[in-house]
């Protein structure tokens, strides 16, 4: 896929391929045969009928599951938004690479693939707050690369990221598109203090201000607003749309990165599934607008793929139950009121 | 240990072991210098800390798990209360040996011994609408069968049951330790429709009121009103906290059959964590009165220890984090605010 202007984007959204709910129905017929109450396994159900329908397989799979990471540096970390400085993105790009976090011991654990896609760091984006981050073209670089980053024959496909400052991006995305001033939007991220936080809240609603033209646009607002990891994200759920792969949305920064191809179409999201609920603040928020229901509340907000990544043991059980119970035939065990 | 009378679990239960709060607090000064903002894996570096704790070990472990889901029958069965006939108790546990049910495929996944004991189904306790389902003996016998059953040298035990009818004993434990009647506990359970379910509100307010002479006494209550596989899921529990060994427990009727236990003593479940809470309606209620907060919260309603087994994947995960990633120092990586 080549995006050569915004509006393939939103071309590629309005056409996008809707699962073939005979694989879905094919699943549920199995779920009602296998020895257990019916329902009684609750979310492992709908996650093992939605997994046949988006691969579109009578007997979903899980032999290649991939983890992606992108990772991006921010201008407007400069305003001092962040408890951490923007080196540490390349220094936990490295960290990555060296196995040493939390992400590569649940890749390992999860039986995936971890891939780590660092954006231009070097390159940070501009300060929003009076300029534009991204111009069209840049915008488009990162969506492709996260486009291009998806194995077409990966059977899950979890996403994260990694930005210093990009929790302030995220709360923009969602102050532009969704609304409430960043009161409503702006968290602690990695844990910045009461003063950091105001900087924080005064950046996103001065950049409100001078971004007020464009913001009934969701691609104009991700390109000017977001960030490279944002894009790469966006492209990267395009992407496994098209090939058919299911996919886990990691946080806040993940889950806002895909806000703007939500508003393009209304059913653009529906071979997603939110791993988690972060506890940044506004996450559950985000995911209520957007009609997703998480599938773990930990108390996580680290980012990196980590709760996406920790769902992925979800799915597994999900399939194992799926492709592995015994009917109530096979087993010769009586059903409800027999 | 031999429990002769019920005096002797109230002696066990007031000197239990309380856990070595040394080995947690390693734990945590590990946790504060690995590279991730502090606090930001949660749950997951709440579960390592716990882990350590009552392990009491520098390093914990999860080399060897255990699942064990206890087995029992019910005389209060006869009174309709639940969607399936009592045969469904065998016929599940043979499915259990043959490999073909839930927990057997999650027990795989978690890398868990699974262990079931079936204690005596040909003989199902009194209908305690008008009986005491089982006397002091009986009791103690089945308590001792869970206690035996449990391995000394296990790191994590995850506990559960089977039992058709099992759901009305759990909710007749609540309502007699707790209050409430039957309105507030009794749900469902597999799927009882509107007549069993008022069935089964009817059989807990009549045994309520029979029994109404030893409702302040828990053990008494357990052995009247609870079931053998409640019994056995209670000193499984007991010998976990002498073993030192963190329990998961799984849900509404796990969770009641050690209620009378943190009746006995406030601390008596310290060692234990909530898998996952039900679907079942009276589990988040009991949770809640418990202070237990769930690991998992996906709508299953199984049993089997199901839930307790998914969270198994998640002890992994803290434990891979804790003591797989690189510390700030190791990795080079900035602090906050450096």
């Amino acid at each position: 896929m080549q995006f050569d202007s915004l509006d393939d984007i939103r071309a590629f959204c309005r056409d996008v391929p809707k699962g073939d709910v005979r694989f879905a129905e094919a699943a549920v017929r199995r779920q009602q045969n296998l020895t257990k109450p019916p329902g009684s396994l609750g979310r492992l159900e709908e996650l093992a009928i939605w997994l046949a329908q988006w691969q579109g397989r009578e007997s979903p799979r899980l032999d290649r599951v991939t983890i992606t990471v992108f990772a991006g540096n921010h201008g407007v970390a400069a305003r001092g938004v962040s408890a951490y400085p923007p080196e540490v993105t390349a220094q936990m790009v490295a960290n990555f690479a060296a196995g040493g976090a939390a992400i590569n011991q649940i890749a390992r654990l999860a039986g995936a693939d971890l891939r780590v896609v660092p954006i231009e760091l070097d390159r940070p984006t501009r300060d929003f707050t009076m300029a534009t981050a991204m111009d069209a073209d840049d915008f488009l670089n990162a969506v492709e690369i996260g486009y291009r980053a998806v194995p077409e024959d990966c059977d899950l496909l979890a996403v994260g990221e990694m930005g210093i400052a990009n929790t302030t991006s995220a709360a923009m995305l969602c102050a532009a598109l969704i609304g409430g001033g960043a009161a409503r939007w702006a968290g602690r991220g990695t844990g910045v203090d009461d003063e950091g936080l105001a900087r924080k809240r005064a950046a996103i609603d001065a950049a409100l201000d001078y971004h007020r033209g464009i913001l009934l646009d969701p691609l104009a607002v991700a390109a000017a607003l977001g960030g490279r990891e944002l894009a790469g994200i966006a492209g990267a759920v395009l992407a496994a749309r098209r090939h058919g792969i299911p996919v886990l949305l990691d946080g806040f920064v993940a889950t806002s990165a895909v806000l703007p191809l939500a508003h393009l179409d209304a059913g653009a999201l529906d071979h997603c599934r939110a791993g988690h609920v972060s506890a940044e603040s506004g996450h559950r928020d985000l995911l209520r607008e957007l009609g997703l229901a998480p599938l773990l509340d930990l108390d996580m907000r680290l980012g990196e793929a980590s709760g996406a990544g920790l769902a992925i043991l979800l799915m597994r059980a999900a399939l194992a139950c799926h492709a592995g119970m015994a009917t109530f035939a096979e087993a010769g065990v009586c059903g409800a009121d027999d």
